[in-house]
């Protein structure tokens, strides 16, 4: 009962299987092989558009390099105070911009509004060369808070954006995720929702190590490539990168896997609140839990080998809160098992 | 008939196995993994000591890693005119060191020896605050020619250092081919001898992408692990990282293939100072020959789908010079094709 | 009547006078001049005891230059929100420490104090790795509100660093206005109290452009030289730089520049608090007033052709706040004709 | 004597002058004062051009600046060995550009040719993405072995930046000598020969600090005024620095600096040129000399109290080479005494 982080999971036996099989012979290195041609195809086929594509082997390597390709030393990237990039990634993004600034929003549910936007472009503009220059936007979908932004409220976000002459980064480490839940594709909830540049997030939903930068704007790319290779990220023997992404897209396997891990934690969401001991402090839309629950509960879950995190305190919320991590690779048989433990635990708690 | 690069080379079997066995269930991530603690025990047994191991996926980021622990901002480091760390990163060790220099110094078989380090360090004396401050050495083994340095060499070399106050890095990207020509233990040709801080290079030689940094002072390796995730290097499933590493090491996998791509070099290298037509400018130590060749040999051997890249040309020598590169997965038919191919081709030639 | 800010003034005769007695004869250049030795032993002298001094030309060089020395780039600064360096260097601290991070605290008064402090380690120490690693904590004196941080606030922050292997900066940019609002002497208010580096100002208070650089623990000083050199800070004719501050010192003009400015800015804040429309919305310890003022009150000052800046929102206060800076060359007469015109201004808006 | 460097010269009186009369009351700070109004019309006014100016404290910050602002983290320099950027600087411009490499060409007298530049590029366009990519060349006027570029030989290497897509900078620390060794005007010698960005010096030449980035096309300047406030180079009380150019550029003054410091230069060289025992190793067409000389006669001038350094060694010179500096300030006299004392020691050297 790992429910740590989607990242504790394997990876998928389908691709496991195109690394293997992408294991045949010499072929041209850094990307010139034919695996990731067809990986370019493939992402634009799933898109729906000419899109620049480049691999990458982590999701800090993806964000940190997206946004240091169109944000100067001097400027600046709003994004919500828990965001990934701000919280998780020891300064990558100041460190691939340059030095570049990370303007942190406050939030209730990890998603920001245009409003927000307007007013630090607002105090922004006043500033001067004293301030740095907000040049881009980041959000992360679903969000560090488990839920969804719609395509609507990306649009939203993306006008602001233009008005402010501001790039839309989308941080989408759990992209497959957030469209299982909205039961959109994929081009409704990135270029035509108004996104420039998305960090495409397979690792944590089935892959070994593997994440793309896309680009739907080709003209913000420039100098991408020599970024990546200065930073360590071009892969020497590419195909074992573009194998991974190609097999995650193939056949649907990684709308499979995302379904898959929402689904339980929806059935996890259901469980927990039936239990009446716990509080769900945020709604659960993709595969991320955040529980309100006392003490003695964690511990006693603890105590019967259950993995979670203890995450950062809620304001207005008394109890400490945990959150729980489902993934592709979640059985509906430990899913069960935690809330059967969850029960009995409740019930000796209140006896 | 590929002698463009060892990195076109697929991955060894043993080395896809390992990945594919480490795809076991949840684990935690970050390194914290079973796969990870093994390698770590097995590479303090392989190189008879207790080391600090940091795996990453490519060369680039574990030398630019490697150097940007040791040296600061307004520092340098000393290497060959042709180390790849001048010539192939794309800047990566300037960017990682936050804008450290590079000082290359001249040579003719890719080899420095300990005068050089004392007249840039009589220089850099001289020079006070207006110059930058030389801390680490950096030398490649085997060398961007294909030679290797011996213990002995590299000894001298970590004296002049030590007299100095730098510190010694080795860009082991063919560190395996080196030790096998030389018939010496891993001990031998790095702490022994000497070196601070190796990027142990296990992906040209067989591996996905992998390699690892190994500091064998662990003094030295402090801020390492932030600086590798602010990189984006952590990998978050990193028992695939490690995986590959610990499979290379097993079973002398990595002496094997070292072993095998060194006797076809020396076999292609035999059979082309036979024709007559060609001549090798620097002798073949490893794996890869570099060969002064008429042009039309060059592209007569092109016209047979041979792939090989011309290097750049060597002072005195008014012939072209092209690289030839074996692996672990060349074949014995293809280097004794490619040899009958260019005899055939010597003789038309010669007609 | 120009209040925008201290740095609208002029220098002091005193100090231009020192800069033409500089200006005789060839003299070593880069620091090495008889002026910058007598600066040091001046230096050495009012802070009795044995410190680093570096001449810098700008207060944001100094900061950044400070924090670069004893900060990693994998590190992390902790400050006030308001903070100088957080908001009005355009990301200097950032580009210098190579994107080490600033963790902002929020505070009433322009302070932060020791369980702030504690709190930030207490995270920092959970995250590991996926976080920056704070290395040092900056205050300002006087703050960024006009007030002063006593001795003993200054010391209880320090303890908490040492707690925490911290190092302890202060941004002395009106270091002076704050000695004398205190009435303590330079040792008492820096190295005494525990300050590890001031970034001591002199220019807001009487100089053309200089600050000094002061360690009071030389060993935190490594590297700073080179630092200031490839930042372009060390001036090769360093006399001129030294020769300011050498004046600034001599003869207390430091001293009663600054108590000039603080006993304007106290007639300033008498004089309005007594016109009962405005409200002070901080102390007035130094030479700095925050005043909130209705908006029309706020035109018909500026009609009259006075100058000063509208400051940031402060909650709880719905009229909107000025701040108000004397300087050294404030003259009586120009706040006394301010505030008649305010209380002309303030009785027609009564009638 | 003191022909050390022409940094060791006091400022002249006029610009001393200036300073003081720009200390009158409160001017609005960084730049929006009437002094440096002033000083732009007067830039246009003597370049014959609109072009975009901004004044730092150093020629080491003009040069870092002016190259961040043209050139991308992972973009290069092409310079002459010898540059100033490249070997006195401490490694300023690559922490300006983020990391990007200086690519350094070895020449005879300073001065690099547009076949070097078309070499590099051709290279460069090999290398794709594991190569730097040059995006800017460098020179200096007068360049650092004394001699002086032609506006002819500018306007050929800034036909190979236009070809190549390279902007071109120019590092006029000595700006002034050379124009009046050509006797030519600012703009023949600046933007009409193709010149993209000018470090304009002055401090060697009358000011106390005082240098300005000059852009003859607005366009590449986007980014500049960020860059030098986060750098600490944006000057509160910037009227003291316009001030000093302002003056510099009034009444020719900056001409006839450098056109006295030029002929004593000549005289020394005739004088020294002369006594037989010495040898210039460059031509003389600026304010500085390089002049082989026996040791023994290097140690029975240093005896007399002249100050001047020991240079680097020239190939093919089996004596030790020292320069000599003279500056506005160096008085014929000067110049005088030491060729008598050249002369008493060559005679009793000889005897």
């Amino acid at each position: 009962m790992n429910f740590a982080s989607d990242n504790t999971a394997p990876a998928s036996a389908e691709i496991l299987a195109a690394v293997a099989d992408a294991n045949r012979g010499a072929v041209p290195s850094y990307g010139a092989d034919p695996v990731t041609t067809r990986l370019r195809a493939r992402l634009n086929d799933v898109f729906g558009t000419e899109l620049l594509a480049h691999p990458v082997g982590t999701g800090t390597a993806a964000n940190a390099l997206a946004l240091a390709t169109v944000v100067r030393p001097y400027g600046a990237v709003i994004c919500a105070e828990e965001a990934h990039i701000a919280t998780d990634e020891c300064g990558a993004p100041e460190f691939f911009m340059g030095g570049a600034k990370l303007i942190t929003l406050p939030n209730r549910d990890g998603k920001i509004v245009p409003a927000q936007i307007d007013a630090v472009m607002a105090r922004a503009r006043d500033g001067g060369v004293h301030h740095v220059l907000p040049e881009a936007v980041s959000i992360t979908q679903a969000t560090e808070w488990g839920t969804v932004y719609t395509p609507e409220e990306i649009a939203a976000i993306a006008a602001a954006c233009r008005a402010h002459g501001l790039k839309l980064h989308m941080d989408g480490a759990r992209f497959a995720n957030a469209m299982m839940h909205l039961g959109c594709n994929p081009a409704a909830l990135s270029w035509q929702a108004g996104i420039d540049v998305l960090s495409f997030g397979a690792t944590k939903n089935g892959a070994l190590a593997a994440e793309a930068v896309l680009f739907f704007n080709p003209t913000l790319a420039e100098g991408f490539e020599r970024r990546r290779k200065r930073a360590g990220h071009l892969w020497s023997k590419m195909r074992y990168l573009s194998a991974q992404i190609d097999a995650y897209l193939t056949d649907d396997l990684w709308l499979r896997n995302a379904g898959h891990a929402n689904r339980l934690a929806t059935r996890l969401a259901a469980g927990l609140t039936a239990l009446g001991t716990v509080r769900l402090v945020q709604k659960v839309q993709a595969n991320e839990l955040f529980v309100a629950m006392p003490p003695s509960l964690i511990a006693a879950l603890r105590d019967t080998g259950a993995y979670f995190y203890e995450w950062i305190a809620v304001p207005g919320i008394d109890l400490p809160v945990v959150r729980l991590v489902t993934a592709h690779s979640t059985t509906q048989d430990e899913v069960d098992k935690f809330l059967s433990l969850a029960a009995a635990a409740s019930r000796k708690l209140a006896a």
